[in-house]
Formats: C-alpha cells, sequence, structure tokens
C-alpha cells in the first residue's frame, strides 16, 4: 500500500533521493509555475514517473495537510534493521534514541534536524511512539529520504546491542545533574536518548544509559519541547566536533 | 472580544501567571480528573474564576485544538510597547526579534524555548508575521504568559532604537561566514533575528545588524525549523553564560 506524501518539498526531496518507488504525482491545475514545481517537473520526466494535472477538488479530502496543491503516492520508507546499521564501521557517529515520542510534527522535526546535524540514524521502538505518517514526512521537509530510520521491537534491547558495539548512551533527564554541555562528544560514537514529553525517558533505559545529562533553564518553567531539546544536544555536540571543543 | 484558550497547560499557566482576566473556564463533564485538572479547579476557586461542567459536544468546534476537554475564555494578551521595555535598565540580557514568521506552531515553540532560557522579551512585527492566536498560545504551553511580547509596526526602527540603547543585533543567515557560537554572548544585551523560513531574515535588517551568524550543517540539506534553529543559538548564548565560556 503506498504512503502519500504532501506539498514541493517533500515531493521533491522524494525524487532527489531517489530511495522509494514514486508511482506518481498529482499536482493541481491551479498550482502556479515555480522554481520547485519546474525543478520536479524535470526530475520526474527524467526518471520517467508519471505526473498528472488534476481539479484542485481532488485535493480536498487532504485539507490538513498543507499539500500545495501537490501530492505524491509513494512507496513506504524502509526501515533499517538495528543490526544492518551495526555491521558498518562508525567512526564518531550520534545517533538519536526516542522514547515515547507522541506528536508527529515533532518526530518531523527531529528528523530534520538530525540530518542537518549529520546523525548516523533514528532509533524508534514498533510501539508506544508515533510512527512514519504523511504529516512527519511533510514536517521533515523530505529529510526523512536522508537517514536511516531504525525500528526496534524493544528499546532496552536496542541499547544492550549498541553498548556490545562500543556506543555510549546518554539519556536526558530534568533532574540529571551534569548538563548536556558537560559530556565531550568527541571521539567516541554516541546514542542521545530523548523521552516523551511529559513522562520523560524511562526508568528501564536511564538505568542503561552511561550518562544522565540535562539542559539547564533559567525559569523554573514546565520544559521545552522535545525537537527544539534534541536540537540543543546534538547541536552542541556538533559544536564541539567543529570547534575540537 | 475575548480569546479562547484550550488544553489543560495552557489555562494552568495562565491562573498561574495571573495577568490577564479569565472570563469562565469550560470543562468537558467526560474529564477524568487529574493532578493538573484539579489544580486548575482549586486555583480557579480561590480567585472566584467561574468554572463550568459541559456536555463534551460542546468542544466539537474546537476538534482542531487538541483541547483536551477544556477551555477558557480569557482577555487577549497584553502586547508590551519597546519603549516601556527599554525604560527599565537591562544588563546581560536577550531579545528575539522574529522576521516573517509564518507558522503558529513555530512561533509557539520559540516562546516557549525563549521563556526556558530566561530571554527578557520576543518582538513582532504587527504585518508580515504571525500573530499571537490559540494554536500559539497551546503550542507555547502556557509559556506566553511568562514573556513580554513586543509587538512593533517597523522592525527597523525597532532596531535602531535598540541600538541606541546599547543593545546589540544579531541576525542570522546561512550564508554567514561566523558561526553563532563564535559570538562571545556574555557581558552584552543582545537581539537575535530569526528570519522567517524559507526567505531568511531580511536585507535590510542584515544591514543593520552588528553581527551575522550561520548555525553550520554537516549536510548539504534544506534548512533547519526555526523553532529548532532558536532554541540552538539561545541555548548556546545559555550555555556560555552558565559556563562564563
Amino acid at each position: 500500500m503506498d504512503d502519500i506524501i504532501f506539498g514541493k518539498n517533500s515531493v521533491l526531496e522524494a525524487l532527489i533521493a531517489g530511495n522509494r518507488e514514486i508511482n506518481k504525482i498529482l499536482i493541481s491545475k491551479n498550482s502556479r509555475p515555480d522554481i520547485k514545481l519546474n525543478k520536479i517537473k524535470d526530475l520526474a520526466r527524467e526518471k520517467g514517473i508519471i505526473f498528472q494535472f488534476v481539479a484542485k477538488e481532488k485535493f480536498s479530502q487532504y485539507a490538513e495537510f498543507n499539500h500545495q496543491g501537490i501530492i505524491a503516492h509513494i512507496s513506504p520508507i524502509k526501515y533499517m534493521d538495528l543490526d544492518e546499521f551495526l555491521e558498518k564501521r562508525h567512526v564518531n557517529e550520534s545517533l538519536i534514541i526516542l522514547d515515547g515520542i507522541e506528536d508527529s510534527h515533532n518526530l518531523g522535526a527531529i528528523i530534520r534536524t538530525a540530518v542537518c546535524a549529520g546523525v548516523s540514524g533514528i532509533i524508534i521502538p514498533s510501539r508506544r511512539n508515533v510512527q512514519i505518517n504523511s504529516i512527519v514526512e511533510k514536517t521533515s521537509a523530505g529529510a526523512i529520504n536522508h537517514i536511516p530510520i531504525i525500528k526496534v521491537n524493544s528499546l532496552n534491547n536496542a541499547i544492550e546491542k549498541l553498548k556490545n558495539s562500543d556506543w555510549w548512551i546518554i539519556a536526558t533527564d530534568a533532574s540529571a545533574k551534569d548538563n548536556h554541555y558537560d559530556i565531550n562528544y568527541n571521539d567516541m560514537n554516541f546514542a542521545v536518548i530523548m523521552g516523551a514529553e511529559h513522562a520523560g525517558v524511562s526508568k528501564s533505559l536511564l538505568k542503561l544509559s552511561d550518562f544522565i545529562v540535562k539542559i539547564p533553564m533559567m525559569k523554573d518553567f514546565n520544559s521545552l519541547n522535545v525537537s527544539n531539546a534534541t536540537a540543543i544536544i546534538i547541536f552542541e555536540a556538533l559544536r564541539q566536533k567543529l570547534t575540537k571543543r
């Protein structure tokens, strides 16, 4: 069964990445041509992918998706297996592990930020976490085609495997003593566990972690949006890498 | 005309902040009592604010808002005037200036992150930028009640005023030479200008800025979501403050 992806960025990025089969592209007859749309048409022609111009009413069922008058029918994303990921040699790389993220927009934003920061993959559990859907694809602005999504049945097992493969595990927790920037992220493979917005990282995963860190806050206020929290940590790691601390 | 705010966090934070008039709170009869809901009821009683239990059908018109069975009618947020803000003495403080942000979720997330980082205020233009609406309030998780929102008719004039009041202006631009972490954020009042997701910061504002910085990326990919980009920069400034670099 095909997925549907929405919007110019999503369709364009899927065409560029080329790792999924695009079965057809539907474009609203009312769409005004612009640089992105022209690029989409050129690439589709080049790759022999059908695109059709259809009445804008065809899109009314997708009103909630901010489709910009363009959708594509595409094969579902292929998840990577953790064993397959670990078969390759990894040097000073990073992973993000998501534990119970519920919001599609947050997952999409995390994927996008992960690609910008050069993260090597994102691990999500097959249950109790939002899965890849159209909103995730849209919010990721096509980034989803540029990073392995590793789906696992048990985060506990996945973390054990990572530790046995010389990965260091960093969990985030609001009550941690250490600050996230106290970690030296250079010269190791590390995976950062980000928890659900309300519940945080599960106790069993905290126990398995090598480091537990917090993002210090200036006000005693609620907490950060999880995609922003993820961005702060992985871009601190990138800062350290680029400046050698 | 009252605003309507949605969800337990939004209502609770508005009650705690106490800086806006809450005219009534409507709670779905089907809501299960929990800690937050009990806190809301206790605070409402204490402050003499009416709360009513209503049929859940009353909420159907707000389906898109993830209202969690609770809404409140509340006086609109009071914007602060820039002159009023500048009358007070500011030492090593920060501001965020938003130039053309279109997405309500992004504005809400930026407000939330700004409060967590102890930012002193957010400046938005009265045109060509999303304004404070119910989605912004909800996404901010109530943070909007904890930070001045400064609305100005002209960002150019606002920046001139800030510069005359000893604030330093930092603009973000993908083609900048300097990285955002090369700035020493300590010992100055600074305002960071964040631009629209596609267009970036306007040329006229770039010209007025003291520093132009980028967030370095590992892949040649699109760009960060603007709320994540904002989080990365203001939390780097906070890191510097807390570690004295």
